[in-house]
């Protein structure tokens, strides 16, 4: 299965009162891994990719995070996202984010790919072809 | 379990070019959420109760969440947050977004409190008296 | 011209390293202050609104604000919002957070009406009904 | 005056229904321009540099966001930040985000820089051979 990674760095806004990442903010790191992880697979950017296929986008149906070691603002960290199963029109996504050799956090998401369908956001088959590019290590 | 109820109003700021909550956002909902849930069982603000216990707060160990329905910009919602399980260092909360009788999201929450300890966040025991207030509905 | 005035709690998730407000998020604040004042200006919510009007929203143009005194999570302050300026597309607002009878932030911002033209956004003029509503105190 | 660049990419979560950047978020890649800016001239990380000089940051004073062009999620741009004025404690900085040869956002800050003052927050003057690395360019 595809998978990607990308170097990110904790800042300070990302940071709460107790000075550790607020973790919302984890998620947000996430969202952008899998639209980096689909656009590495589809060879086209979320916007493009959207607009060809005349989709809407790839809301989230379920997602977990575990959370082992606190990250602090002007941490230097490396977020690996990769596809780990895909259904017909829906797929998961495992996410790691790593300080050094040390997992910080881990986050798993199951998303369904949607068009419009009548003023509504309707699940839509994923399309062979990109399977296929999501499957490709 | 102690439990809590807001009313949230979805904001614009909320939600993406897809028109719905942009994800980590309910997740702020969420953490919002167990703040009110504590100061209600707990009967003083967050802020005082970290400075009275000598706390630095109740970082989050596992999230996970589900989402049945896309809410819009606009749309009037109901949180429901409560205690669902006390361990010695850490607890467990449960938050449901309804519109109406409809489920929107549920979320589920391990944290666990913790105070300075060398410079580092240490675990530290939910004391008798306020593991009693977070038992009483 | 028409000021409306909401209580805002500053949450946890509001606050940077150093405790006080991550300054981004008074933006977030203000843009919160601009929907609401617009709505009871209109009487319908920003969705209807936009809906009715045909109109894309009301992005921002130019925005200042500035900082008197910092404000800490678990803060209970005001928001007063007000229209201070109408043009023929653009209107100008200014917000004050107050925290009891101490001005922590002021805000001006001047936006623009627009709604889509051709893929773009588009200045359209404030329909006079609207107008009026904004003007009445 | 010493400048920075750096490449940013508009993602989907800083991007609001009409599609194009929530303005809150351009304060958020400003306050990182800022935070970059100030490493290149320091040659430091903010976190070694507040914790070296005994500071608690450089809260925003005052602001101003000018926005000519709006961006859409997906957009590559460039943030380009630099020092305009230094005073005895406080310090101006410019940024534009380019699109290509086009101005899409300028901004303009004052901050100013803090220690703790007995639980408050209190200005404190630039260090000479900081000073002395702010205006080299």
């Amino acid at each position: 299965m595809k998978s990607h990674e990308r170097s990110l760095r904790i800042e300070w806004g990302d940071c709460d009162p107790a000075g550790i990442v607020y973790y919302p903010r984890y998620f947000e790191m996430f969202d952008t891994g899998t639209t980096h992880l689909i656009e590495a697979a589809a060879g086209l950017s979320k916007r493009d990719l959207l607009a060809q296929r005349g989709l809407l986008g790839w809301p989230m149906v379920d997602t977990r995070a575990s959370f082992s070691r606190p990250l602090r603002f002007g941490d230097d960290v490396r977020l690996e996202s990769r596809f780990v199963e895909l259904g017909r029109s829906s797929f998961k996504i495992v996410h790691r984010i790593m300080k050094g050799d040390e997992l910080a956090v881990e986050g798993w998401e199951t998303r369904v790919l949607v068009r419009e369908e009548g003023g509504r956001l309707g699940a839509t088959p994923i399309p062979d072809d990109l399977a296929a590019k999501f499957r490709t290590p």
